[in-house]
């Protein structure tokens, strides 16, 4: 069984009721949790064949004569990648390798193609331990992924902040060792920097909304918003994959491209809002996690759509309790979403960011070979998730 | 008057005695500050041509469609370089035009050629300014060049980790615009990747070093100094700016690399150890700052030196008064470095590396053009320097 034919199979596992009126694509229901997808057989096939790459990759990281000469650094970065690389859903990494292999004729489909996009999928899971390490000393969180964030570890402290140097660095050593002879070489390098700095331009944006005075919501906008999802998330989660995919197979005509990038950001704001969603009205069973966008006042979705809504009491009920830890203001805030009728208000909106990127995705030319299913599977895989 | 004439009588302005029994190089004296240098009207030429550069870099940079979006970030990058670039005496950016101007052929050096070989001097300095701001952090710094290091501004705080990012990925964007075309592009990014990882060994070494027990010594080795030294500050402040140089007049012959790049870390080492020296016996109305390094406990030179002569006695008021702020605790230190004869040993330690790297700056073929004239240059900037 050749891997597209894997990927199908792994699709069709997963089938689920189409939202009408859409029935062309079969829509499986996401579980981004590890331990729910483990439980299908091709899922975990295709995250240990994955996982198997990994060996190769810390071994090509220290046959670089910086860490040669260096055996403590050495010894440091495979503890650093093991603890920042492991135990997350690697969902941008498999996205990377599923695009490769939708997008690939199957007949160039190789052993050593599968291990080269295998390894590209690593690299954009490093660029994302980059940020998250960066982003957690930010926020001063306490853990990720069940465990304490990087930077709390006696042994690291703000030495983190060179880690992610790190980090970085030895995904370009990584970029280099296995892509340097490709011919889109040099447009696969620019993705990762136009990831690099785009990312950054929404890590800021979010900074600055997180460290305004409280009580100031002017900031909470639609299009602060979306440019917040825009940048922040939807660049490295959808672009940077399905751009990767595009420049392995290296036969996606240049006219798709913008289409292309087009739909990978509404995938990226349609995954936030999700998010956002879930942290408020998910069920907490099904995430495994309490949300705290309302402890936190951060700028949800929800919080952003409640402004707009607002009447003038109201308006002094959400000044008053949002931000604030206080169980009973958590309650206030969530029933004033209710009153505001912001969860019908969601799934319309869902509803027709599907619709619309469902459209998008049709308007692909003949000759963009299978980028209409690639863009029907990872809205499958976004769409109507519950966690 | 060519950019290499320029050059010249910019070193020969500067002329001062030669130490023996070298006398085939003029050796001008370093002043690193810019107040001195200033003053050498040619010096100042240099420089101004170099700042000339700057504006269209910036502009460079707004131009990126993410900042075209984002007017806030544009704002704030502007100001976040402008804050970080100035103020240093720009010696790497200015070493990498020295570089270039003395390995080019002078017929083919033009106003489009200077313009680049400049503009890469910025992408140095934007690099420098990458691991200073995360350094301060680090290092819980309070001023870097006579004023608040950038993240102990109120506005800015650990948002500076981000910004560490906003000013990376713009060195990316300023080496993709200006250098793409170039034969030896793949080369100097790999060059500027290089530099991060190495020199982001170095802080972790420094860095552990920094955080270990108190009273451990026992990393304080020659062999660790030097690694330190190597990694940290010899790579960025002598490879790069000479390497960008070859890889801009692409004309030095592969088998030179290697001297090259010998001499180089050999040069850092050089001017680490004059480093620490300065920080100790330097004259403080010729640095303008007080020395910390015995305060801080810091691995200097002097310090793994003086570990390596201890008596048992001596070994006791080390460990007792090294890492201290108590002036009588630093004056002893002092003291116990003179009983060592230290600062005898700094002028023949200092001497035989001089002479180690003009000898070996000697052994270039006759194929690699000015390399020796280079190193010569270079070496004069950075011996027997006050401050």
């Amino acid at each position: 069984m050749n891997s597209c034919t894997r990927m199908w199979k792994i699709w069709n596992g997963l089938t689920r009721t189409l939202p009408k009126p859409i029935k062309k694509y079969p829509l499986p229901k996401l579980c981004s949790s590890m331990s729910t997808n483990a439980s299908i057989p091709e899922y975990k096939r295709e995250m240990e064949t994955f996982q198997d790459v990994y060996p190769s990759i810390i071994e090509t990281i220290s046959k670089n004569p910086g860490l040669y000469d260096n055996p403590d650094v050495d010894a440091w970065i495979k503890k650093l990648l093991d603890y920042n690389l492991h135990g997350g859903k690697k969902a941008r990494g498999l996205a990377t390798i599923f695009a490769y292999e939708i997008l690939e004729k199957p007949e160039n489909i190789t052993e050593e193609s599968l291990r080269l996009v295998r390894v590209l999928g690593w690299c954009v899971e490093m660029l994302q331990a980059y940020f998250l390490i960066m982003d957690d000393i930010m926020d001063a969180s306490l853990t990720r992924r069940g465990v304490p964030c990087w930077y709390r570890l006696p042994e690291v402290g703000l030495g983190a902040i060179n880690d992610c140097n790190l980090v970085q660095a030895a995904m370009y050593i990584v970029l280099k060792e296995y892509c340097e002879k490709l011919p889109t070489y040099n447009n696969i390098v620019h993705l990762f920097n136009e990831t690099l700095f785009y990312t950054a331009i929404g890590q800021h944006l979010d900074f600055t909304m997180a460290h305004r005075v409280k009580s100031d919501y002017s900031l909470f906008t639609p299009e602060r918003y979306s440019a917040i999802v825009t940048y922040k998330t939807a660049y490295y989660t959808f672009k940077l994959p399905v751009f990767l995919g595009m420049l392995v197979t290296d036969n996606v005509p240049q006219h798709s491209h913008q289409t292309a990038e087009k739909i990978c950001l509404d995938l990226g704001y349609l995954f936030q809002m999700q998010d956002d969603y879930i942290d408020c009205f998910g069920a907490e069973h099904l995430t495994g996690k309490a949300g705290t966008d309302i402890q936190e006042g951060k700028c949800s979705w929800l919080a952003v759509q409640a402004l707009q809504r607002l009447s003038e009491p109201q308006r002094k009920v959400f000044i008053a309790c949002y931000g604030s830890h206080e169980p009973a203001h958590v309650e206030r805030i969530k029933r004033l979403y209710q009153e505001l009728g912001l969860p019908e208000l969601y799934r319309r909106e869902e509803k027709q960011r599907y619709d619309a990127i469902v459209k998008l995705s049709q308007t692909f030319l003949p000759d963009s070979g299978n980028m209409p299913d690639l863009f029907m599977k990872l809205l499958a895989l976004t769409y109507n998730r519950k966690k």
